[in-house]
């Protein structure tokens, strides 16, 4: 085969065979098809599309680029969560204990965070001692032994996506649905899962913008989990405002141990325990969603959920203290709080610039190779509904460097917007794609 | 500037400007832009076009990323041709001899052939000792006192057209009309030319299969020319059977040699007095083309284009013994006849079957690394028009191993199409774009 026949193709609109796609991605892989042939492809994909046939090839191709794990000696169902990236968002850390402690198993593989969205892997890595790159043979034993593993990707997985994404980072190829869904679904397939659950976010502070364009990455994303046997639902959640009241990394820890207490944010707990009731359903550990939400609320309550993530942390070299006394974890010394300039109800609370902010502030990575403060981020105490009057505190920063808050300020300018009248409540939760 | 910027906003249908695409183009050239960022920018390019405004700042960011070439100290007009391409296409060879008989300086810079098509600086080596690759000071000096050099570019014109060509065709982005138009009158525009003549080929054995898109690319080239105040036309001429009787190289100057004697086919004799009127009118040595014609009429029958042709051949290096008597010039040894199956009218002699036919005895190039037999190729003596009974010699292939002649019959077969009636006459040139 060759590479420029096939990028030709693709140019032209035709349609590229299933071992044509096969050989490319292996090809590129090791070398043989070359960095600018797949800059071409990727940019031809990006225009023209793959249809779903191409699409289920090239998750698959990506897929057995390299290892595939494999959980058949772990007897309860394997489910996962995957969103899509937003500002605030801490769900997977309280959820993934939950849904443990209900009596599944939740491999789950995290990112970092990059640009105005945060990483969960940042996030725990803020609890002193916590190591997220696990070997295959400690992940298989943790997650047999507790049901969960909260770690990175291991680096023999898919190496065609690490390769391709790199490429596509620096060659304006990253926001296509195919290329986006084939990217996370190649990943989740090789955690060898029985069932998955999305959040796919849309909004100021999400990839997608709109939800017309959410629901075609969730509808395709389900597509390919179908495709490969693997149950898949989506819910479409809306991220005009970050999750929660903490952004940043050790305060957003704070937040998810809130949760798992069962306190925490409206918004928050919301997202985290529907999530969580579509993951029991799927993993047919309940036999509804109020079923579900029933025995989650009840492994919250009894401190099931709380325990699990404790051991967890234990397992995967995290100093425990810092969980049973949040207070431990680091914080900056420096304080600056924004005011409201006027009294009236906050209509907006932008994501996106709160999320620079905190980047800014050092909580989060402009450029992969940017290092993380895990104790700098902000504190909303005002969002969406919420009355305040003149001189009310909007949000505090909690900084380490004066110049890193005035980028932080900067970035941040607008970010809130108070109206005469409160907007109408708005679910985080929009709509279920399965 | 930011090459990830520029080309999502090419992909999105935006426009880049003047200062953007020249530190682009400035910036690939000295490796700060990749090969990958650059390949997704010529396919976004490729898919979503290039304005008149853009493509006037690419070419010239092209032209610039080199040496231009000054001939003020020539007096004469300069005036070059440049054709897309062809099967058979030897119209340089006699045609600028009998133009610079006429008293315009041509600093002719030509290429190599790929694939089906021929190119005039193999034909040229040819004849022993002619040397194609000439220093900027031989150029010049050779050009002032014949008026007329037929050699390669030099290696320090438009390094930015040789990097991104090699690039293009290893991605798949050849055949679009900014990146071919850019990349040929980039070229043209450095050899710092007054007027310009392109012969813009269409049909099976040219890159543009159809009029609409030669004359797209014509109208393309002309403005750019326009644009840069070099006087530019375009004749767009028919290339759907090989040009005069004659593929290969030597046999090709034997063929160019019978031009400038006063003799040759007719289709060849149309298509470079055509091009050679348009070249005098618009160097202003002639008030009209049929004064043009008259002019180059008489250079060929006073012999002086033919002495011309002897003086830059002796300039570069090349034997004028093989010129004088064309019988030396190198012959393979072997030669096999294709004949008619039956008889009727010729209706088709296939440029592109027999371009490749040609390539598969060694008269062209695969792959750029190919040498070149100079003594093989094909004579026509049956072309559109022509009677023949069953039994006729169609063509003789020359030829020097048995299993390149397999290859090339392979390749020949269904090149003539034999019908009961004549086609309608076709002139060569079809329509003239200024």
């Amino acid at each position: 085969m060759n590479a420029v026949e096939l990028i030709e193709r693709k140019r032209d609109r035709g349609r590229l065979k299933g071992e044509e796609i096969a050989w490319l991605i292996a090809s590129y892989t090791d070398g043989m098809v070359t960095d600018y042939q797949m800059a071409a492809m990727a940019m031809a994909v990006f225009l023209n599309g793959l249809d779903d046939e191409e699409l289920a090839a090239w998750t698959g191709a990506m897929l057995h680029s390299g290892a595939v794990l494999d959980f058949a000696s772990v007897a309860a169902p394997k489910v996962d969560k995957h969103s899509t990236g937003g500002v605030g968002d801490k769900v997977s850390i309280p959820l993934a204990p939950m849904v443990a402690a209900c009596g599944v198993a939740v491999p789950m593989m995290s990112g970092r965070g990059l640009g105005h969205t945060g990483g969960t892997l940042d996030k725990l890595e803020s609890i002193p001692g916590f190591r997220t790159q696990l070997t295959p043979a400690e992940f298989r034993a943790q997650l047999a032994e507790t049901g969960l593993v909260l770690a990175g990707q291991s680096e023999d997985l898919v190496p065609a996506d690490r390769k391709l994404y790199a490429l596509r980072d620096a060659t304006g190829t990253v926001p296509s649905i195919p290329l986006i869904s084939s990217s996370i679904m190649s990943k989740k397939l090789a955690e060898g899962l029985d069932a998955l659950v999305l959040d796919v976010k849309f909004g100021s502070g999400a990839f997608m913008s709109t939800i017309e364009e959410a629901r075609r990455l969730a509808t395709t994303m389900v597509g390919i989990g179908t495709a490969y046997s693997v149950k898949t639902v989506a819910l479409l959640t809306r991220m005009d405002t970050p999750l929660g009241r903490e952004v940043g990394n050790a305060n957003e820890i704070k937040e998810s141990i809130d949760i798992l207490q069962g306190g925490g944010p409206d918004d928050l707990v919301e997202l985290t325990y529907a999530l969580g009731a579509e993951m029991l359903v799927l993993a047919d550990r309940a036999a509804s969603p109020e079923d579900a939400r029933g025995q989650l609320q009840e492994a919250v309550t009894s401190g099931r959920a709380f325990e699990v993530f404790q051991r967890v942390v234990e397992h995967q070299g995290g100093d425990v203290r810092y969980v049973q006394q949040p207070d431990l974890l680091p914080e900056a010394p420096s304080v600056h709080e924004i005011r409201a300039a006027s009294a009236g109800y906050v209509t907006v609370c932008d994501a996106r610039r709160i999320g620079i902010s905190a980047m800014r502030l050092g909580a989060g990575r402009e450029r992969k190779e940017d290092t993380i403060d895990p104790g700098v981020g902000l504190s909303l105490n005002a969002k969406p509904g919420d009355a305040v009057e003149q001189g009310t505190v909007l949000a505090t920063l909690r900084y380490r460097h004066p110049a890193r808050l005035e980028e932080a300020l900067r970035a941040i300018d607008g970010a809130w917007v108070i109206g005469p009248a409160p907007p109408t409540p708005m679910p985080v939760v929009v709509e279920r794609v399965d």
